[in-house]
């Protein structure tokens, strides 16, 4: 049995000495915070829930940890902002093992400590059956790039590359080892989909680059998340699938398990790159700055049209249909 | 089946026009948010889950909904703040009815417009069971009153009282109705724990006047949160327990099942009331100038000591024993 006050107690040592503008952290009814003058507060809340975002049977405690910050840091980092403040509910089972629940504290703190991120505060639960995490983080940013604010003829581009994660997933979820895969490959696909590294330093670098128009995350995939950015700013685009860029990595594994590597990367979601707009004659500069700075690719995929509706286009310049992404009250696909 | 984006759309339709400080709601990655200068920002989260917290067998979605908040407001009104911002994870079974996800947020609003508070953003999931649902809410202030500042010598005092929400608890909880309990008492105590009233004005009020030095929600019970506050002040207390204030209905219906209206009182939990630690020489004004200004009255119910650890007295002057309150991860008792 978990003795409750020891909890806060064990969880408030943990993420002790983190406090940067902290007034008061846990142990009160409330956070007490001191934002930045001039700057503008970013919060966001991710849901994380076992069975439909994670299986224990191969996600850990730590992995959990992990992940549910960074999904939330990438929204933030997607706005160009800086993410400071995490807020933390976990529910489990009563008979969970106080060292599980230490553990998913290490696993969140793994992330947020080498960017400066505090656990101000959060709640404990027993949970009737699965695990259940939401993590909601604060962010701060002078001039946050919004998702609706791309113009006709801006430029689509994504950092890195897309599908990994859900090529993790698939090896994770098949029945058996799966020996035609290189062990290389294999690590690379499951920590890409158990531990996402969200484009922390990418955001902020292109959150103050000239040029850039609008920004969001890629959660759901693009399949879903560019239409949504469309939406909220007024547009459409057409995207060119042969240039959405897939790890050589996504494609062995696609060939093992006779999946289709363009849909993972499509609709597979949980990459946590960023898809980026920007002006057209800017998009050279961004590109190389970014790289420069961070070593990640920008890579140009489409161009952002008045017309409402996403189009992807195949080589044959024939519109091709691409996996929607990830729906949560969809049956899984 | 749900749709995740037309679910997006209602929730969005629903809470739109709160817009105070909300410079991008619901519909971006996160939310953009202007905060007041020379406040403080409070940042708080609470958990409340199927079976756990709530049983649906009696709680309906607009009654989830609008304690989900209740909760949270609580926690910053106790701190003399004003309660701003929310953003709302929901996760419920994929065959959830549109209808009770709405009813869900409509309860939610309904304590929420009253107060100026603006959802402005969230996140929704199917889940595997259970309803789960996490409030996080921000709030400003000034000054907060901590529950750390409290002085050896000041009186312990609470607002209204205490133990009508356990009271309904049972009354909710028995297999039949009880028909010894009058139809009032019994519609009273049921709401006071499906639908607390967070004490907002009361907080504000105690928040800025003369003489408080510590404050705190009693969500948990007397008997386990004033330890708490007291731990964090690093004193103790005396509680004398003739001075509790017990509703008469509470007495009612713990003579109808046969239970202890003390117990209820100090470890029921979910009051929702304001455990208020002021000057000995302030609380005679205080109290007045509480009543005068919101209806509401504060009794003195102890003395904040040197001398750690927290005492229960009887009339004659002898220890008693209380129940110390609701523990999540303890059987449920």
């Amino acid at each position: 049995m978990i003795d409750e006050d020891d909890l806060v107690r064990r969880i408030r040592a943990a993420v002790a000495g983190h406090g940067d503008g902290v007034v008061v952290g846990i142990g009160d009814d409330c956070a007490v915070l001191e934002t930045t003058p001039g700057t503008r507060l970013l919060a966001k809340t991710d849901l994380l829930i076992e069975d439909v975002h994670f299986r224990r049977r191969y996600a850990t405690p730590r992995d959990v940890g992990w992940k549910s910050l960074a999904v939330n840091v990438s929204d933030i980092s997607a706005k160009g902002a800086r993410s400071r403040w995490a807020l933390v509910a976990l529910a489990c089972p009563a008979a969970t093992s106080p060292q599980d629940i230490e553990d998913f504290y290490g696993g969140l703190l793994e992330l947020a400590r080498p960017y400066g991120i505090s656990v101000v505060g959060g709640d404990t639960s027993s949970s009737p059956g699965a695990w259940f995490v939401n993590v909601m983080l604060l962010g701060e940013a002078a001039h946050p790039v919004l998702r609706s604010t791309a113009r006709s003829g801006d430029v689509v581009a994504v950092t890195g590359t897309l599908g990994r994660s859900a090529a993790g997933l698939a090896l994770l979820d098949a029945a058996q080892e799966t020996s035609r895969v290189d062990a290389g490959i294999r690590a690379e696909m499951v920590e890409a989909h158990l531990r996402p590294r969200p484009r922390v330093a990418e955001g902020r670098w292109l959150g103050s680059a000239n040029g850039v128009t609008a920004m969001m995350d890629i959660s759901d995939g693009i399949g879903i998340d560019l239409p949504r950015l469309c939406a909220e700013s007024g547009t459409g685009a057409t995207v060119d699938v042969a240039a959405i860029p897939i790890a050589p990595g996504v494609r062995a594994v696609a060939d093992a398990f006779g999946a289709d590597a363009l849909a993972w990367a499509t609709g597979g979601g949980e990459d946590y790159e960023l898809l980026v707009v920007c002006a057209a004659d800017a998009f050279g500069a961004i590109a190389r700055g970014l790289r420069a700075s961070t070593g990640t690719d920008l890579t140009r995929i489409g161009t952002i049209e008045a017309e409402p509706g996403t189009r992807f286009v195949g080589v044959d310049g024939r519109a091709v249909s691409v996996r929607a992404g990830y729906q949560h009250f969809a049956a899984r696909p």
